[in-house]
């Protein structure tokens, strides 16, 4: 409370784009247009505006060159103008630093404040923004392995039960998570929109940006980036899958920028949107909670993610997690994974070093 | 208004189940068990329960044994039990008939209200559901064609601008719509859920319904549904398509239970959830606006419809239609449609007798 | 016979390219290279020579600019270049026409013979060509709706049964044909490759062409390609589909080029390797023989097709089918087909016309 | 020769089905038909006889009951019934055991020879063959995943290039192979039906039969037979994929019966037909040559195959391989694999372990 009004959350409608610093603009370029087909909104010499074919928003991803490939923030649209000083207002009740601009931080988005949230993560909140030309039935530009939404944010956090308090606060819904029969918690997805997750928080050092996720419309639109990435010969940035997600249900593939950036690409999971939608708890032992078809999960995956930059454009400080690693506890020779219920064998562990 | 407290209306999350009376109970049930693969949560000799396999509430249709072929209730889910007072209280307000039933309506779905509402459409609201196993992940029982969710219901009516101001009031947003440049209203879609509709209306004499829709995940699921229609010798139930609509973009397809109910197989359309969402408003004229491919659309589709019935089980008497009919415009020797731009040529009229 | 030697015919490997003279080559590319992406081996200011995607040889179609758009040739591949000799001594016996070159016709083929057989129609077979590079891993160029080889030629000749002896002793097999009670042949369908066709006659006024087809690998790719045309607004431009074949089971669209040249996108057919492949024969009056979903067949895909040349470059005059058409027998008035089997009901006459 | 007179080759049409011995019927029966969806044409207590959804002879699998899992015969399908005494002859001039049964070895199938090859495998020729439905448009009974042909068989040998001039002495054609700057073959496809193979050897200690593949039509169908193994718990029977194969460039997955046997479920690979059908060589160190995508390769798929029997039923003695393996030249601390072309970096080794 401030003074007896109630300090309500901004409505958040989804999450929208990414303001991303990479460290060779033309290179990023190569990887996110000619690679994976996003449309240009609007260029220049040190910033690139990129749309999915179904959006209509100015863009979903903004590349800007600069000296530390990081996240520069995580921007949420809000459903009206007053849900920005609302986001304003929460945070700063919650002690974060945030700033307000309301011609808007880049190009094509108007009034937003920036925040630095109780995690370290930079959050951006708008909802001004300029309506550009939805591709959605332009076919004509479809591209085999054509992205078409953004999806959602993977973020890393060492504390996964606070940043689940701190994003309920804030009007997130839990749709999925991983626990073990301890109570530690070691990843949750977290949903505005009717979908698993606008925002996902894996366990481990941070903060940090696990990755990015867009969108396809079939499994086979994965597939060929796949094998696109291998005509390029750049399959070593493949760095897991495609496969099947226990949680989530999606079908992903994971792949990495010239920069490191992890980016997913993703389909089909499920509708959350019910006010009762049932969560579904998956205990870290159970070798298909990450793929459902059992296939191991790469070291790096759970090692690697992007630093974040506070408001001044510096790298946020990475904590290290105290909490049991998912990693330690499920790979290698402590690790202790079943594919079947218990009682029916089957074990896989050594598919999993 | 009642006494200076303004009645709202309730906060509706989606379309949720349509009840409906076939004259044939164990031929309807070939056709959405055995066909289509619905999955049987509960029947008895009177009625049968079916769910889609993404579906967490008890049902998504109840197939009931009846006299006359004809929709008892289209059903829609709200998010709060208050919600089922505010929309008894706000149809009431209306002059319109409602009737609550605290136990429910059918098995599975508890305190509900039905309403004749100002269409003369019977709607449900109910909160209170059972949940049942969400078969989300059982790929051990997704058969090649699986149905996954309830899409929307589409309902016939004479005056569309009438129908949509009332939904609109009720707080559903519109998509997309079709006119001409009279300013003749030919049929509109509108959302609660962030898809294109929940409910559509289709200019005709009504109130009827026009079809139930239930989406798959890929376009090769519904290929594989006409695939067994033809090899069970039913493609005469095969009314219209496959095609892609240039309303919704959806990849879609109309077949015919044994009653004449229109079932159509949809999936892709495409995400609404932002508050200013672009209106897609479409020139009846446009060839392309029902196909995208300009494929002709076969009159019964325009002309046939099912009954609905009021609450106390009577069909409701159908209403002609006094402003122009899409049939009329677009079809036959008075009909003029185009497929390209103005000044490009290209019209493919002799394709649609 | 020719002096006791016994002329043995030669032994052809597949159907390999079309020689196709167009009005306006500009035109010509923006359908075949813009829209369809085959891709181009070379081209100058008269002609094109194109491949689909896995094609190792030279071209699988030459664009030619011509004053009367008709087929030049249908090349086929034999197997040796011996073979070429037995092509053109088969023919001489029989009396037909031929010409032979030592260097080919067209760029990137050598030593072949074309003939005018004796349907009339001009037969090109070749052994020597040039390898160009297969592009099946260059998923780098792979577009959505990707051509990824030719599949068939398919002409229209009055005679059938004459054209089925007439191929039967070139060396073709019969895969499938479609039949009355009476004993007409409306079509056949013919192979060498292990494919269900690399010639199909189709009974009508010619000689003529009715279509050329290239396969894709899904039938996502079919659907593509429609959805392509409806966004460059050349929607009149698909002819028929897409659909399922009864026979041939495959998977297929029709379209016109600029010229009115059909042609056909097709997937999905079965091996016929086997030297006892099965015959299927299909009843004109079954409903599901040219649409498995029993959609209509437009009128136009009866009637119309292209002129074929002579060795001059002359149009060969169209000869009038006398058998009944399978138009009249199966559309109007007049046409009496089914689409259940006997016994079952379900005629679907009324969706014809 | 044998008295002057060649002994020519069979003319081998493709392989055609596996007589596989399993140690418990019902769990192998779990398996290929609950499971994987094959059809059963005969059954009784000690075989079944299961066959493709588009296949019309007999069967393309055998599974008997008995006391050691192993493969009791490679059948293949030769052109005329005068080929099985070709076969019987070239066999019997090479000094290979024979035995030939005018009754047939197996239900549904007629006079057939089975010899012990030079390679010591034991195959079947056989000409004459019950022919049944062919399902092909039987999609009432097409399942999600459906297996639609018998693909090829996958044979272990240690000396590549010598069972590679015994197969193309007996007219097998080679499409692709793995092989090494310093000259060591590693694996070859070689291939009757024009596809990329009806065989193939792969380097290692045998006789023994890597894997029996099936395909399926698309892409999507592969996916869904992971995903209900995940469904069915029994994840850990996918060994390996999916993935694409640069070999080949097929769409694969392998898995593994109860007695582990290994399963490939294939589909897309190219077409071969034509007489100089270009050969693709790999280099060992090619990382993307097993899979496209770079994914490893799990050390069992190197190591572990399925014994064969002799014509008495007894295991064949498996030989070690005495050239280098694939999987120590390619995995591990030895190994040295690239991803990119030489100079463009990319190695992915530590991906490999």
């Amino acid at each position: 409370m401030t003074g007896g009004t109630p300090v309500i959350p901004p409505d958040v409608v989804r999450c929208a784009y990414l303001d991303l610093v990479v460290s060779d603009l033309a290179a990023a370029r190569r990887f996110y247009v000619d690679l994976l087909g996003l449309h240009v909104t609007a260029e220049d010499e040190s910033a690139i505006h990129l749309r999915c074919f179904e959006e209509f928003i100015h863009h979903n991803l903004v590349l800007r060159q600069g000296p530390v490939p990081a996240v520069a923030a995580f921007a949420f649209r809000v459903r009206t103008p007053e849900d920005v000083d609302r986001a304003e207002a929460w945070y700063r009740e919650r002690g974060c630093r945030t700033e307000r601009r309301p011609g808007g931080f880049v190009r094509g988005v108007g009034d937003a404040v920036r925040v630095q949230d109780p995690l370290g993560f930079p959050y951006e909140f708008f909802h001004q923004v300029e309506h550009v030309e939805r591709l959605t039935r332009r076919y004509d530009l479809y591209s085999a392995g054509e992205l078409v939404r953004l999806d959602h944010f993977n973020q890393v956090t060492p504390d996964v039960p606070r940043g689940r308090a701190y994003l309920e606060d804030l009007g997130f819904r839990v749709s999925e998570d991983i626990k073990d029969a301890a109570g530690t918690t070691y990843a949750v997805w977290m949903h505005r929109k009717q979908t698993v997750h606008d925002a996902a928080l894996t366990g481990g050092n941070g903060p940090r940006m696990h990755h990015l996720a867009f969108a396809t419309h079939e499994k086979h639109d994965i597939i060929q980036i796949c094998d696109k990435m291998g005509a390029l010969r750049i399959s070593d940035r493949i760095e897991r899958g495609p496969g099947r997600h226990g949680v989530s249900n999606a079908f992903y593939l994971y792949i990495l920028d010239p920069d490191g950036h992890r980016v997913e690409i993703y389909t089909q999971d499920y509708y959350t949107g019910d006010p009762d939608n049932p969560v579904v708890t998956w205990d870290v032992h159970d070798n298909q909670r990450r793929d459902w078809w059992g296939n191991p999960v790469v070291p790096s995956w759970y090692t690697e993610a992007s630093l974040v930059l506070d408001l001044d454009g510096n790298p946020q400080p990475v904590l290290e997690r105290s909490d049991p690693s998912e990693l330690a506890v499920t790979v290698g020779a402590d690790g202790f994974s079943y594919t079947r219920a218990p009682g029916q064998g089957g074990f896989k562990l050594g598919h999993q070093v």
